[in-house]
């Protein structure tokens, strides 16, 4: 399946914490940058979500503000 | 100002492309990953955005989905 | 490749309106209801979109809100 | 109240999890489609949502992904 | 229709401006500050939105970040 | 650091209440109007909010509905 976003990112999970109905994950991309994202945990099941595994950031670029110094 | 947003990717603007309301702003990040952001064009102008200048793109966790191949 | 986001609606594409950097995309679920989506141009390109062609509305679950009377 | 967001789903509530701040309510689209929403706890109790109850999914056009096979 | 977005922030149209399928729309809050707003045309049409109205923004609590001086 | 969003309100923090991975903050704005937020515990925790601390609430413009009665 191919997706709209236009930003697809890709890592390795490094870190999930679940609570009840959602589950934080991090992604570590090339590089080194940690991206940090909230998905349930109904999702971490089903795509089989755990550490060291290869995934991809995907954000829709309505979502990404810009900042400045 | 520090914010709750917890993805600030550093990057430099390589990108602006203007609608009646809305811009495209493509960002590069260190690596050469590319992101693409839709703000207002007011922002752009605020902010004084144009090629070349530094600038973070910005994303909340739970506008960060994940995917598998 | 495999998605977090929960919400994944297959339908038709039956209409696409382009702005300068944002298109509005309709699609028509099975069943008649149409949804609407707001994506950028260059997602119409990259994916191919056009009038007929069967594609999905995918939402993230914390993009959903509940409504009653 | 009327409001912006393009999409808004009729359908049943089938199911409420609720977490420590958050809720992954379910609905029933007719024809038998689910979506599934985030939504707080404080929304599900001063909206009265239980199993059963009809209610609206309500998604804003800019949230809306699109994707193909 | 009542809704889960747990903040209806009351105030008057100020000020739309039309591109070729976004608005930018400002609300204008009692005490005076300024809400933009990026809707669809289409929903600027069916809501009969014109500067001098009555009208909520509206915000689902999860879109909400906090930030700090 | 000046952020691309084009809603800054300015307020004082008036409830937290954490979950497992999420937190539900509320803001209360001058004037009165009180705003909800959920972001990470890890937000909460690296930006020191606590109940009587000054903050805002950022919201990006394509994150704002429009309602009318």
């Amino acid at each position: 399946m191919r997706i709209s976003a236009r930003n697809i990112l890709k890592g390795k999970v490094v870190k999930i914490v679940r609570g009840a109905v959602n589950a934080e994950v991090t992604l570590e991309l090339q590089g080194g940058t940690q991206v940090v994202s909230i998905i349930t945990n109904g999702s971490v099941d089903s795509l089989g979500l755990k550490e060291g595994k290869e995934a991809y950031a995907v954000v829709k670029a309505s979502s990404v503000m810009i900042a400045v110094d």
